[in-house]
């Protein structure tokens, strides 16, 4: 960054599926200035951009590297690449945003995470869900105890999805999962061991459809149902509280939230009478239901203001490096129980030792919080 | 019964949660004679039949046993009771349906289905779900191959429930699927293996939640998830096939089953040409969802008059009771597995050597089944 | 009533569509004894009651007047036949509790109300509708002043249901909403005026689709639109408030009313300054959407209770026959705008001389009311 | 047109709420060039295309049409300014495609369309709906005599949505509505007379909540509610027919059309036999309900295919300007009603005399005609 100019200049590389995503936010987002969008095949970014633009294209990863008024490289080619194309960003001094997931294996994301931190330079995912609204509202509400004691989380994304030919359905879906529970999960509660089963019905060579049994350390499940093979499209996540319950129905545009005043509560059967003792008593709780009125932000502008405001403050981002290599641990732990048969895999001491989170990164989550100015959203 | 009265006599025992609706439709099912409602509790008994009815009310289940007018027994009493009436049941020579499970053990379930054989009585099971409209419809579809070969089956049975005092939540509510699993698979696929995950959030002292997996003898995976703590309802099956996929809300009252000619199709690599050798080429196909116009019986109706046809014609029932203890061997399967951390637990010979089942105790599924006058249906 | 005998003789009379509820809850309510059940087709009446009850059947509407035990009739017999019955049993000195509408015309309906009062006993509707939890909610809420001023009231009842062959659309269906309106509404608030339009496109001789038109005294608009050709069954009504507004969807099970804290503010245009002088400014509120937690009442159970209880305090049903009256006369106003191509006809007096309603009569609509005990309800 | 450059060239004008929508779209089809965005507020066109864009921005609409480079001009600008711009663009020899409505007047409308007319431009419609897929499959079944006799038309369309400050809710919402009826019906069934209902609780100066009886030339009634004071958003329309009923929820992403075979028949009574004379016998048809899968086409893109392709092919386009004059007629017949309590209003002869529509408009409805090439569609 220049004193002239005070914008953050910006690459996007990758003009694949996602890569229009970013060029249109990066366009989109004030302070940042889109210097180029970067793919092998330059006709396709040429195409991207369409006949209007007055980005530069260019099939060179070092042209990008080389040019000192990109400050910062937002990657979006295939994840076998991430590792080759952020280590070398970082090494040229850029800042670099990477879709998910960080690298196809925990070794190689270590390694980004050091190099990152060698360079001074930042490193975020683009874990986008983290950045919706209802990901915002259940974090604030089962961080500060509002939902009570965690009691399950239970998240089914499935879908007529894209059979992808290099990676199973977990590592193409269950991302998402790990990255929101990573950031909902207070810092005292972390998974501890994870279980998988999976199958491959249409002979795509790994599997298309996968359970995920995650065994939290107070000794809840987290349960990920992930899928290509289903004829409708859900994406429903329930967290269970004991004093609350939240569903999060993302395919329902009238109610994406609901806050349900049901539980059920047990009493201590050593406090009970005599007629009792020997008995749990269980009574239920019906109250209310209700749908807070979210902000409807664009997840992926988050995601950039948050790169921007990351790179400016010079801090870790909402979903820095550390969080992308948690999600690869608990992945790479996944295929360790797939291949055998389903078996508990505990998970590695870098899940559980989980740096407090910068909390300036998540955006305001209701339209009164927006309304207060805690963040850049439309409402 | 005599030939005077060529009415099958029949008496309930159990006037808790499950007789009432016994009483109702035995009542209401020609050819059936209500002549008993038995409970320990005889007052309770009397009011559950109202101040208006001439049915007898006994505590005394030798009585009903011992009087020639009573044919047949239908026992709603708690699981841990179903063996000694039933096995009274049967030796004083009625003929016995009994409210799932079985039994509480295999073992017991296993000298039950002796004793019936034996004494040549029947011996049905109230698996109510395998004579709903949607189970019908179903089984009929994938039996016959119209929906192609099995990908997986997918069940979600959860809702704020009751939190029984003495069984978890898989002895409570997947019996309801694996008999459901059990009336649909065609006869040369079947359970191999399986694999269940709880957790006891409330204290309870059993699994409240619970996620089963099985392996079917095809590489499919059924998946169970049975929850006594979410604030919603939700009762939803998928059947992935590789010709058509169902999906079945039974809480959707406009739309319980609907049947989506979705699917992805796989390429055998070996035909493909040079330059897509060692490639698995996926396509997809995307076409209309159809939603059958569904008979509306009640399904316990069904089963009043199943049970009535099984004796009347001396033969075994749709849902008969070695149908019950494979149902049973699949939960002990469960219940192992679950104590073992989810490894796969194999399952015992019965439950592969299916025999074939009688069809005739299907009910119609459609309303043009119904019209054709298939069977017993209220359109 | 006899001393001996405290209980409420009733006889219900009609044996058709409705009349089996009518049987099933007078005999489900303490304090209520089924005496009769009288159809001309006595057979019909007995195959109602099944062959298990002791309740008497007879085709003679004077046999069961006759009878002292008889304290109250309940009417469920055509309409057409609602005046010559009600009008033999109320001069017979019974109580009586007639399905809507109270007759065919309001000539006939005045004359009964007028025959209720000169003998001194109960004339109450079976307007179903005004026993159910939302409406109770509805009307708590509009009556209170919470919702703020009613904007609109708009109301849809559609379906593919029986063509009637003596009554149009209107007759046959309006009169459910009608007469919740007429429950919800305060008292200074009242219909003025009534347009309706339909079509008889299966050539059935009478409107088989209708949209009425309802001018309140405020100037808002009540809307009700009536179909029998419909393909999907659709019962919602929305409240529009100034302050709140309330959708009801009867026919969702998981949340049949939902609560919005969202509208429409426009300044005083007169309080403007300068620069917005002659506009109108607008803001938009969108706050959050409550789903309360409504007691789980049949609301058929609770009419049996108000009439049981209006006769035993000797006072006004809460839906008396007055309320009934109300409801013909905006029904014979809706004929005459039909006839007249939907000109606005202005409704009777009476409809707008509300007499103040006993509150007594309303069930509990929450769990929380039922919980602190004001009326019998299952929650 | 040079022959060097064989695209159309074309300008927006207005860059407030629906011109971003424009300019996107007109980049993104192939044979359009976008050369200016004209808006009176500069900055906020050069707002609209970012600071990447090479597309001109100015504030004359002099300059635009002085262009010979431009060929045609897309007008987006309050409707009041409607007449001027398109006289003003027709005549500087433009081919002129507006938004609905067409003009504040029907002789402001009928005077463009002479304009048109004189010069030999093309003037069409942005009646964006009739190009989206649910709307070409209703006009094909419709037709085509699949659904049989119309029996009904019946749309909703409420939002808590702006509350215009110089139009009522009719003139801003029902030409959605208007526009769809005169795509769909066939040719031999159109609008006879109109009646309207309104009501303006908020004090915003003009009816905020109205409803719409349009009677068609068969006796069947179409019914529209529009409503910006609706807490809910509902967007749906049903088409009652004979054979079929058809069920459009466009806000229903799972589901958007559904198509019932489902009915009521009616027997002739002079066919019946001496028992049944003067009886009219009913019968009810309750098949399946098919979802067919629609092509995923963004509708305004197809409008542009449309625009240039009537432009190429120098013939009237799908939504012509004759199309627009129609449904102004209706809007004025609706105005008169609504100002005079809602008395049928007699539609003038313009929209019974209705040309035959040009079918090479509509884009492809169903993935399988997309397949076979029958539009630009995106699958």
């Amino acid at each position: 960054m220049t004193t002239e100019n005070p914008q953050i200049g910006i690459a996007v590389v990758g003009a694949g599926y996602w890569g229009p995503n970013l060029v249109r936010n990066a366009q989109a987002t004030p302070g940042l200035r889109l210097r180029y969008l970067c793919d092998i095949d330059e006709k396709r970014a040429r195409t991207v951009l369409g006949e209007y633009s007055t980005v530069t294209t260019t099939p060179s990863l070092d042209e990008v590297l080389a040019d000192p008024e990109v400050d910062a490289v937002a990657i979006a080619t295939p994840a076998a690449t991430h590792f080759a194309v952020a280590t070398a960003a970082l090494e040229a001094g850029k800042h670099v945003l990477v879709e998910k997931p960080l690298a196809p294996t925990f070794e190689e994301g270590k390694a980004l995470v050091e190099t990152a931190d060698r360079h001074g330079r930042i490193l975020m995912l683009d874990h986008t869900y983290c950045y919706t609204s209802p990901v915002g509202y259940i974090r604030d509400r089962l961080r500060s105890g509002e939902l009570g004691d965690l009691q399950y989380l239970d998240s089914v994304r499935i879908n007529l999805g894209l059979v992808q030919p290099d990676v199973d359905v977990l590592w193409d879906l269950a991302p998402h999962d790990l990255s929101i529970f990573d950031a909902i999960l207070p810092d005292d509660l972390f998974p501890v061991a994870v279980s998988a089963h999976g199958s491959d019905p249409v002979g795509a060579g790994h599997a298309c459809v996968a359970h995920l049994t995650i065994q939290l350390s107070n000794g809840a499940l987290a349960h990920v149902h992930v899928n290509w093979l289903s004829p409708t499209k859900i994406r429903t996540m329930i967290v269970g509280g004991s004093n609350r319950m939240i569903v999060w129905d993302d395919l329902n545009p009238t109610q994406r939230l609901s806050v349900h005043d049901r539980g059920v509560d047990t009493s201590d059967p050593t406090t009970l009478g005599p007629d009792n003792r020997g008995r749990t008593i269980v009574s239920y709780r019906t109250g209310d239901t209700v749908a807070p009125a979210l902000a409807n932000t664009e997840a992926l502008r988050s995601v950039m203001v948050e790169f921007r405001d990351s790179i400016t403050e010079n801090r870790a981002p909402f979903t820095d490096g550390r969080s992308g290599l948690r999600v690869l641990a608990l992945l790479e732990a996944a295929a360790t129980s797939l291949a055998k048969d389903g078996v508990y895999v505990p998970v590695p001491d870098i899940v559980r030792e989980r740096t407090p989170r910068p909390i300036g990164g998540a955006p305001a989550t209701t339209i009164d919080e927006a309304r207060r100015g805690r963040g850049e959203v439309t409402v």
